[in-house]
C-alpha cells in the first residue's frame, strides 16, 4: 500500500529538523511519524507540560523545552509541527511566519473566524508552506477515490456522500470547549467536501439532539445532516453522529454519470466468519481516528516534508482551514434558523 | 426466500375475484400476480385500450371490458386493483367506495392535494380496505430491515438514509406530466420514510439540476437531496437522481444506538468475478423497478388479498398516500424557497 | 431474476399432463412446480401411501392412485416425474420407456451400478427424453457461472472448486440406506463437476471421520475431499461435510487463465448489520436444499417440459446419472485403498 | 493494525545488531525492516555481489562485505538474517550455530532432505534461536484467523482450505533451479497447514500441467491440488497455480463444528466502484508477495528480535522447515505414483 519514500539525495544528506509543539495524543502521533520518516529528524519538542516533551524526546531523540517560541525560532529547526491546543494555533502560526519557518498546524486554525481572518492576509503572502492538518485528504483510500474522480472515471462529480460518526461522545469538558459539532467534528467533512467541490455556495444544515444530555446541555447537537451545493450544481450530503455502535464510521461515496466510487469502513483484519448467527461477518470498524488514519498521518507529514524541501505544496493550506470554518459557521446559522445559508468562500 | 402462501381453507374454497383496471406495464405485473396467487382469480380486465385488456385475458383468463365502472360494480367481482393513469385514481377509488369494493390503487392518489383531500373524509370512513401501492414496503429485504428495527435490534431509530436513483431519465412526455421529481419519484421515499418515522415534522429539500436539459426545461430537477426530521428527533436523508450508471440504485440504511442495518443493491446473480481488472466484481444492479420489486408486487397483492378476506390491514392506506403527497409538496416549497418547511401530517 | 416462461402457442393450447410418482418432500416440490408452471397440469399423483397423494391432489388438482404403473401408462398422461425412493427408480424409468413416456427422475438412478448398467442400453436408445434430477445445473447462479465459462470469459477452465456442506447430518435411518457419502451427497458434486468437465479420467478421494458416530457406525464418512482430473488436465476439488454451522454451504468457483468466477452462499435477505460485534454481518446461509434450490426445481421442470414439447434436451440424462455413480464408486475405492482410481466414463 | 513495538528498556539501550547475508529482493526487504524497527540496527551486509551490499549500507547504515562468514562471526554482530540463495542456507545456518549467533533463515532450508537431516541434530541442540522465514505465519490476517481457531471460536478444526496462486510463472531459470512446485511454492502452504495441523499423517497430491510449456519442459507442474490429513482426522486442501489473472491469490479458510473463518484476498485500496459493467467492483489483488506480505516481514523480524532478546521463540524453527520439505517430497511422490503417501514427521 505504501512504498518506501524515495527522497531526493539532498534530503538524505540532511533530514528536515522538526520542532514539534505539543506532546499530547496527536503530538505523539507526529513524533513517531518524524522518527519513522527517512527524511526528518525530531530536533525539539515543546510543551509547557515538560514531562510530556521529555517523554517523547527519550523515545525519539531531540531536546525538550517548555518554550514554544524558542523552539520555533531555534537555528537548528527547519520546520514546525503544531499539535498544541486550538486556542494557541493562530499565535503559533504567526510566530512561524515571523521566523520564516514552514508550519504544519493541526485543524482548526481557530474557533473564531475573526481571529482567523486577522491572520489571513499574512498567511496568503507567506513565503513558506503553511499546511493544515486535515488528515483525511491523506488517507490512502480517500486519496485514491479522489484521484480517480479527478481522472474522470465517473465523469463530472454530481453527488458526494460523506458519513462520519464517532464511536462515542467526547467527555463533557471536551464538548464544552469544542465550539460545537459543526466547528469540531463536521469541519473535517467540510474540508473533505471542498477537496472535491472547492466552490461551495450553499449550506443547509439540520442539527439533531437524539441521545446525549451532555451535548444538549451545552446547546450543542449530537448529530447533524448537512447538504452543501457547489457552484457547478454538485451536492454534498454529510451525516454525522457522536456515537456509533460498530466503531468509527468513516465512509465516502462519489457519484457521477459514469458510476459511483465508494470507500467503506476499514477493519483491523480481513478475517470474516460464518456461524449459526451470520453467514458472513467482519470485525467491527477500526476504533477511532488514531487507528483509522494512522497511514494518513504519515502521508500528511511526508507531503509537508516534500513541500519544505521545495516540492509542490499539495497539503491543504490556510485558506482551506478558513473555508472549513466559514462553512461550519454557516451550518450553525442554517441549523438555528431553518434556512439555507449562501456563502462566498472567495470573499 | 418466499414460502408458498398458506391461505385459510375458505380462501381455497373460493379465490378472490379481481377486477383489474389498466393493462399497461403495471397492470400486466398485477395480472401475472393474480394468476400466480393461490387465492385470487382474474375476473375482469378493464382498459379503454381494449386490445391491452384482451391480451391479458388471453393469457390469464377472465373477460375484457373498456368500461372501468362496469368492472368495479360487477356482481362477480370481489375486489379491485387500480393500475390506470394517475389522473383517474381519485374517481376510481371513489367508485370502489360507492360499490363497497376493496381497492388496491397504484400510487400516487393524485398530483393535486386538493383532489386528494376531497376524498379524504370518505376514505377515512370506508368499511372496505383502501390500499395504496407503495410497493417498497413489501420488498422482502426492506421489510426484513423494518421488522428488525421494530423489534429493537438497533435501539430507537436515529438516522435513516435512503438512496434512490433511477437508471435513466424518463421520456420528456412522462416528465412533463409527472408533477415534478418530488411528487413522482421522491414520493416513494417519503412513504418509506414514514414507514419508519410516521410523524415527520420538518422537510428540508435541495433540488439539483445536474445533467438533464429535459427536466430543466420543465422547471423540474434531475436530482434531489431531502432531509426529514421526525417528531422524535429522527433524521431521514434521501438522495435521488434521475440517472445511475450501474442500474436502479435502491438502498436503505437505518442507524440507532445499537447498530446499523442496511439493504444494498440487488443483482440478478450471485456470480462474482475476479480478473486482471478487478479482484471482486458483481453484476450491475437489477435494471429497474419491475425486476427489483417483482417479489414486492407479489407480497403487496397477497397482503391486500389477506385484508380482503378479513385479515388485518397491513398495507399502506389512503392517509399514507396523502401524507406522502403533503411531504412532496413541502419538499417542492422548501427547494424553491431555500428554507425548512414544517408540516403537520395529522392536520 | 426469472422471467415468466414464454411457451410456444401450442403448449399454451394444451398443458403437458403430468403423472407424479411419489408425494414426499421432493414430490411436493414438483407438485407445486407443476401447479405454477404455465405449461403443465398435474394429472395423477401416485403413492402407495395414498394419503400423501390425496393431499397433493387436494391442493393442486388431478387424481390420486396407489398404482405407479397405472399412472405411467394412463392415456391422459403425457410425461412422468419420478420422486419415489431410489430403489424404485430403475423399474419406473423402465416402465416409462415401455410406455413411451418422457420421464424426469430424481437422482440417483440407483445405488448399484450393475442395475444402472442393466438399463443403460435401453435408455440410450430411448425415443423420449429421460432426464435426471440433478437440480444444481438449473440453479440460476450456477447456470450463469456455467454460461460465462462456456462463453470463454475466463479462457479454458483450469481449476474448479466445489464446496458442499449439509447443515446437519441426516437421521441414522437415512444414513444406513444412503449408499454412503459419495453415492448420496458427493454425487451431486460429481454431476456438477461433469457439467464443466464431462471427461473425468482420474478420481482421488479422502474420506473423513470427524464428528459423527452415526456415519462411522455405518462405515461411512462424515466428510470428504475429492480431486478429479479431466481429460484436458483440468482439476476439480470437492469439499464435503455432513454439517455446517451457518447453514447449507453451497459454493462454486471456476478459474482459468483470464480470471475466476465464483458463486457464494445465498441468504434469505440482503439485510446486513453493523454492531459492536461486527462491522458487517449477513444472515446465515439459506437453510437447506428446498430453500437454496427452489428456483432450480422450477427451472429443472421447465427444461424437462420444453423437451417434452419437442424442444432440445438440455437436462442431464441417463448417461449423466450413470457417470455420477461411476465416479462415486471410484471415489469410494480411492478412499478405501489410498490410491488414485482411473475411470473411463465412455466404457 | 500494528502498534509500535514496545521493547524492554534494555533493548532500547542497545539495539540488536544484525548481519544480513544477501542483498537481493528479500535481503532488501529485511534491510528496510531492520531500519524501521526500534530495536534493531543494520551492522553488516554481506554479499559476494558487493555492489548490492554497498547499496543497502548507503541507505540504511552499517558496513558492506563480500565475506558472509566474517559477517556472522564479527564481534559486533548479535544476530544473523540469511537471505542468500537456497543452496547456501545449510552452511550458513551451521556457521551461525558454530558462532552461537541466533539466525533467521529464509525458507527452504535446502531442496535436499539429506542435507537438511545432516544438520538436524545440531539444530535441535542449538542454544540460540534458529528461525525459518515462513512469512505467512506473521501475516496479521492469517495470524488473527489462527489465533481465533486456537481460541476455540469454531470448535476443533475439521477442514482447512488454502488457495495460493502466483500472479504469473517465474522465469525459466528460476523454475529450473526451484526444486519443483511442491518444494518451491507449495512448501509455504505445507507450513501453513502444519501451523494449524502439526501432525500431518497422509499426503495425496495431484500435479497439473495446464498452461506452461516451461514448467512441463522441466518435468514440473504449473498447478497442484494437495490433500493432507492430520492425526486428528483433519483435512487440509491446497490449491496452487503458477498464474492468476487478478494478482496474487492468497486465501485461507478454516472450518469446525461452530463455524468457518476466512481470509480473502487483500487489495491496495478500499475503493470500490459501481458502473454500467459492475454493481460492485474492487481493485485487483495485491500484486505479489512483497506487497501482500509487507506487514508479515516486519512482524517476522520483530518475533525473531524478541527471541534474540530472550523472549519466547514464537517463530517457526528448523523442525518446521524440515517438516515442510518432507511433505513436499511426499507430495512429489504421491503425484508421480498416484497414491496416498503416509508420513511420520517425528521420525
Amino acid at each position: 500500500m505504501t512504498s518506501p519514500s524515495t527522497p531526493t539525495s539532498s534530503a538524505v544528506d540532511r533530514p528536515v529538523r522538526i520542532a514539534l509543539i505539543g506532546s499530547g495524543r496527536i503530538g505523539q502521533v507526529h513524533a513517531l511519524g518524524v522518527h519513522r520518516s527517512e527524511g526528518a529528524a525530531l530536533q525539539v519538542v515543546a510543551d509547557p507540560f515538560i514531562a510530556g516533551a521529555e517523554s517523547l524526546v527519550a523515545r525519539f531523540g531531540g531536546r525538550a523545552t517548555a518554550d514554544a517560541l524558542a523552539a520555533i525560532t531555534a537555528d537548528d529547526v527547519d520546520a514546525v509541527v503544531v499539535a498544541s491546543p486550538t486556542s494557541t494555533h493562530v499565535d503559533l502560526i504567526a510566530a512561524c511566519l515571523d521566523a520564516g519557518k514552514p508550519v504544519l498546524c493541526e485543524k482548526p486554525i481557530d474557533l473564531d473566524i475573526a481571529r482567523v481572518d486577522g491572520l489571513r492576509e499574512r498567511a496568503a503572502q507567506a513565503s513558506v508552506p503553511v499546511a493544515l492538518g486535515f488528515n483525511r485528504r491523506f488517507d490512502p483510500h480517500f486519496a485514491e477515490l479522489h484521484r480517480r474522480v479527478q481522472a474522470g472515471e465517473i465523469g463530472p462529480l454530481e453527488q458526494l456522500t460523506i458519513t462520519s460518526r464517532d464511536p462515542a461522545p467526547a467527555p463533557e469538558d471536551y464538548i464544552r470547549a469544542s465550539g460545537g459539532i459543526f466547528r469540531d467534528m463536521t469541519i473535517h467533512d467540510f474540508d473533505t467536501a471542498r477537496w472535491f467541490v472547492p466552490d461551495v455556495v450553499a449550506v443547509t444544515a439540520v442539527g439533531l439532539r437524539q441521545f446525549s444530555d451532555v451535548t444538549a446541555r451545552h446547546d450543542d447537537y449530537d448529530g447533524a445532516v448537512v447538504t452543501l451545493v457547489g457552484a457547478g450544481g454538485q451536492s454534498v450530503s454529510i451525516t454525522n453522529s457522536r456515537h456509533c455502535a460498530a466503531g468509527y464510521d468513516q465512509r465516502l461515496e462519489a457519484t457521477g454519470p459514469l458510476g459511483t466510487l465508494t470507500v467503506g469502513n476499514a477493519t483491523d483484519t480481513l478475517v470474516r466468519s460464518s456461524t449459526g448467527a451470520s453467514g458472513d461477518s467482519s470485525a467491527p470498524f477500526q476504533t477511532f481516528f488514531l487507528e483509522r488514519y494512522s497511514q494518513a498521518y504519515s502521508a500528511e507529514l511526508e507531503a509537508f516534508l516534500s513541500a519544505v524541501r521545495g516540492g509542490p505544496m499539495t497539503s491543504p493550506g490556510f485558506e482551506d482551514g478558513r473555508a472549513a470554518l466559514v462553512l461550519a459557521d454557516a451550518a450553525g446559522a442554517s441549523a438555528r434558523e431553518g434556512r439555507t445559508v449562501r456563502v462566498d468562500l472567495s470573499a
